[in-house]
């Protein structure tokens, strides 16, 4: 029974639209033309007036346009994301106007290689032609017309509903204005690639699929089974899978000695076989796959950096640490692409054992990033508030000010900063200091971080903002991407300040750096004195525990520019706690101290 | 045509040979009996007179006798492990006595699922009993004990070859002088498991395969081929999948818009499965994955560490960087099961991008290590001369020695050890202080380092040496396990210098630290008066480009111990190039200092 409370969306129906018809076909990819097509979607919430609070979301392999809800008060389970979708949830229905539909080759309402064809008034089978990521797109625009729908707040989607997402900002860029591709990819590599061949093998293998006309007899069952379980597996992790099932047995304490399925993990794969087959149609898994093994942003556009040059959203990409279907390096290249064009785009990697598969698990931390980019993207009341979302920001950001960080800096470093200048901010933490920038100077601000927490604060706040360390360097940022870029209080904490600050100053015409001063009297003392490695506020650690892995003094920063080269614009040494410069033997006086710094042109010398 | 170098075994015939007979049929581990067994091998090399040089290889799934040489003048391809084994190769023929048999289930001339069942003039088929890897290891020492083999020198495998390496020192101690399991595990994780499962299932569903009695008619090659196309995507890594193949196209530019294969991976797997379908048997396939899937040491013998505790051999336990089939983290259970029974096992994760197949691949660094081991554990000539392998230690180690590392502790060092003790030294480098107590001291030691080259100098040596980061513990190794535990010159290198100290002292009785002194008159005048990170002989890196990611003093030290309630039994402050203490204000005339540390029996404390 359909178990609809106030958070639910209720009874919704899955409607049929005809989109193409016989009089002007579609213009396939492959270079046929096509028709009819229908198309099934569901809608949730209401398109406001101003026609701007419109949500698509793009399903992925196995789903379908019903993704919340109960089409019948007789169902036992809601749609395939209704965890994110409804009153008051993340993709909230009460403030957003949310569609769905399945897509073109899919098996769930969609023409696809089930549906009759006219001529010859038997199921297309292999006749049916093999459709791109980019025809479903075309033919989920035609549908988005004919629903009067201008413009799109946001479309989202995971795995092959990712690449849909990537698709639909490039070929439709004034028609998204916020993109949010999840656990997604440029184009699937080798492996990936080579499972999809393998579960399309089995089916094509399977004497019951007789060239994909099998509608009205047995099909090939065992062969779409095996590429079902094929497909979990890659959807786990190892580690998930290990803790879900280990090495337990179904229904014994001894082994059968026969060749039955008896391991608790075997029993699982044959469950998802078997009601895979009951639901799902081998000829579209055999399109759908294609599709997405056809999918190379580089292959259509050039490079996936040429692929978004023109795209206008915002970009929220994300992505699950233990994904090793859709990897975190994956959407690191879409970052990368987005970042080489100065796209507005933030990018978190969630930390979840639960593999690609996190993607509808993982659903309130997922919520919260969803629910704060999509509030900082929408906010008709233009209030500014943090967004209200259970998952989200309540909070009121004070209690993850970064620890061991002397904030006295940030104010200086303000003053530093010309108005109206793009500023990128190292380790910026819940984003403050780019906030105020940005109120106060109007500047352009980007951030990076580490922290998840972090990262989802400065989402909230609607900074741009990626999780990345430093360490790996900036390599998508082009040359003097910034006037600014700022690392404060971090430089003591990299494992190679040299190739972090030649980075930094490869990306910003200038750089601030700041950090607390090791030469300051009361640290020399320590060791002079008492033979101790010192401890004081600015160093707050003992010798064992502390997050800084180098001590430098001014000087030795002095030192440090000279041999690289760098040009020191402006050093102001700093006591803790006032704002005023140290202007008597700043390296003994001062506790930290912030440099400007920038490149020496060396081109310019002979 | 075969290429019969001097390095060849040359042409050798794979004999057979009847070991079990209806009149003694074997006892198998599912309860049944079975004969009769007939057993494929091949032996390369000469029995010595003192029979005291055979090593037995254990083949992998689809490995068979066949390991080096030629069957025949016309042969193309060498046995599966030619590289390994010949004439100066890594497995010395010229040296070692060397038998491999194909395993009991196989298709390659042993007893299996293939072979005819008398009681019906038919193959077995599925009538063939479920056989485990013991039941393998059984045939294999009938066959020893047939060639009148009375001890082995060495068993070595990979893989499901490794398993069997694995129960040949559990089953027969006294048999097995030395054991080199490579890329193996104690028990496949849930996602090898499910792997094998979705093979399995591929072959038991495909039309053909009529209850295993296929033979004679087209067999479930379709299935098979499916089994044998997962298996290898899971011996590549993701890494080296896409480097070989990337999303190369087969033939064309364009893609071709139908079902064929066409990415030059997918064209690779179907030949693997073709090639695959024509020399191995599907029953044989089920018979064998399922002997791998029921390998447990746990379940067999209460734990891993129950399972070796009574073994005798000496262990070279490898495995590889990027095998995500058969884990390093698997290798490392073997690791520290053996090191919970304090016995004599060295461990190394070769680098390498190949994956499971590295295990074929590597050979150049994985015969070192063989070749080395293989060389400590059997010296008849008593020479004790670094191994002579090309790919191994004709090097005098001299260039090996750490650099950042002063040596003048080690005299030291070797003072404050009581003879015959049981020593374990942390980042033990090449070794040399711990060969050197050997020689000097009589003392038992071992060793952890975390550099490939230098755990290679260590086995080259004839050290147990583990490789393994320090700063994740020392989880498997018992309380008060050793006399001395030597922590020379890397407490200020490791991350969490407490809980490194506290994790020596649980399992040593004394523990022997050593650093520099950061709080020497040096270092104090540089940053006293010079207002610098200090630069010093003992410190010999600037601020940015030091290992060093801590700086303490003897002050500090003495402070942290008693924090800790560590106990001091002695302090030895040391000058740069003298042994002599320094007596006066150790705290600022001291380069570096030697601590003999040991834990405060708090048991003792009201």
């Amino acid at each position: 029974m359909a178990n609809i409370d106030e958070n639910s969306v209720g009874i919704v129906q899955t409607q049929t639209m005809r989109l193409v018809d016989e009089s002007e076909p579609l213009k396939l990819a492959c270079g046929k033309t096509f028709a009819p097509i229908d198309v099934a979607y569901e809608t949730y919430g209401k398109l406001n007036d101003a026609g701007d609070n419109a949500i698509l979301i793009c399903h992925a392999l196995s789903g379908d346009a019903h993704v919340a809800g109960y089409n019948s008060p007789d169902d036992e389970k809601p749609g395939w994301w209704d965890v994110m979708v409804g009153p008051g949830k993340a993709i909230d229905t009460n403030k957003y106007f949310v569609i769905c539909s399945n897509f073109l080759g899919g098996c769930s309402g969609t023409t696809g290689p089930s549906s009759t064809n006219s001529q010859t008034g038997k199921p297309y089978g292999l006749d049916f032609p093999i459709i791109t990521i980019g025809d479903m797109v075309k033919v989920q625009k035609l549908l988005l017309d004919k629903l009067a729908i201008g413009q799109l707040l946001a479309v989202i989607g995971g795995s092959i509903g990712g690449m849909q997402v990537l698709q639909w900002a490039i070929e439709y860029p004034d028609f998204v204005r916020a993109a949010i591709p999840i656990a997604t990819t440029t184009h699937l590599g080798a492996q990936s690639v080579a499972f999809d061949a393998v579960g399309r093998n089995a089916i094509l293998a399977d004497a019951n699929f007789t060239d994909g006309q099998y509608h009205g007899a047995k099909g090939p069952d065992g062969g779409l089974a095996i590429a079902r379980m094929i497909g979990h597996i890659t959807y786990l992790s190892e580690q998930g899978m290990r803790e879900k099932f280990g090495r337990q047995l179904r229904s014994a304490e001894e082994y059968s000695y026969d060749f039955n399925s008896e391991f608790a993990v075997e029993t699982y794969l044959d469950y998802q076989g078997r009601s895979f087959v009951e639901r799902f149609d081998a000829n579209s898994y055999l399109y759908i796959t294609k599709a997405a093994d056809y999918f190379d942003l580089a292959k259509d556009y050039g490079s996936p950096a040429q692929a978004f040059a023109d795209v206008e959203s915002r970009f929220l990409v994300v992505s699950f640490a233990s994904d090793w279907l859709f990897t975190p390096e994956q959407s690191g290249v879409i970052v990368d692409a987005l970042t080489a064009n100065r796209k507005d785009v933030s990018y978190c990697n969630i930390a979840s054992p639960y593999g690609h598969d996190a993607f509808l698990l993982e659903s309130e931390t997922l919520g919260a990033f969803i629910c704060c980019f999509l509030k900082a993207t929408y906010d008709p009341d233009g209030e500014k508030q943090p967004c209200s979302c259970s998952a989200g920001m309540g909070r009121a950001f004070s209690h993850i000010e970064q620890a061991h960080r002397a904030r006295v800096d940030y104010e200086l470093i303000e003053s530093l900063i010309e108005p109206n200048s793009t500023v990128l901010d190292i380790g910026c933490g819940n984003g403050v200091l780019l906030a105020n920038l940005i109120t106060d100077k109007g500047i352009k601000g980007e951030g990076i971080e580490l922290k998840q927490d972090l990262v989802l604060d400065c989402i909230c706040r609607g900074l741009p903002i990626i999780q990345h360390d430093i360490e790996q360097g900036l390599g998508s940022y082009a040359d003097k991407s910034f006037d600014y870029v700022i690392l404060s209080h971090t430089v003591q904490t990299v494992k190679d300040p040299k190739k972090v600050l030649e980075e930094l100053l490869r990306v910003g015409k200038k750089v601030i750096v700041s950090f607390p001063n090791f030469a300051h009297w009361r640290c020399r003392g320590h060791l002079f004195f008492h033979g101790r490695a010192p401890v004081t506020k600015q160093l707050p650690c003992g010798w064992h525990d502390s997050p800084n892995i180098h001590f430098l003094s001014l000087r030795d920063f002095d030192e440090f520019c000279t041999d690289l080269s760098v040009k020191i614009e402006k050093k102001i040494p700093l006591s803790q706690k006032r704002l005023r410069p140290v202007k008597f033997m700043a390296n003994l006086f001062a506790e930290q101290a912030i440099y400007v710094t920038s490149k020496n042109d060396t081109s310019l010398r002979p």
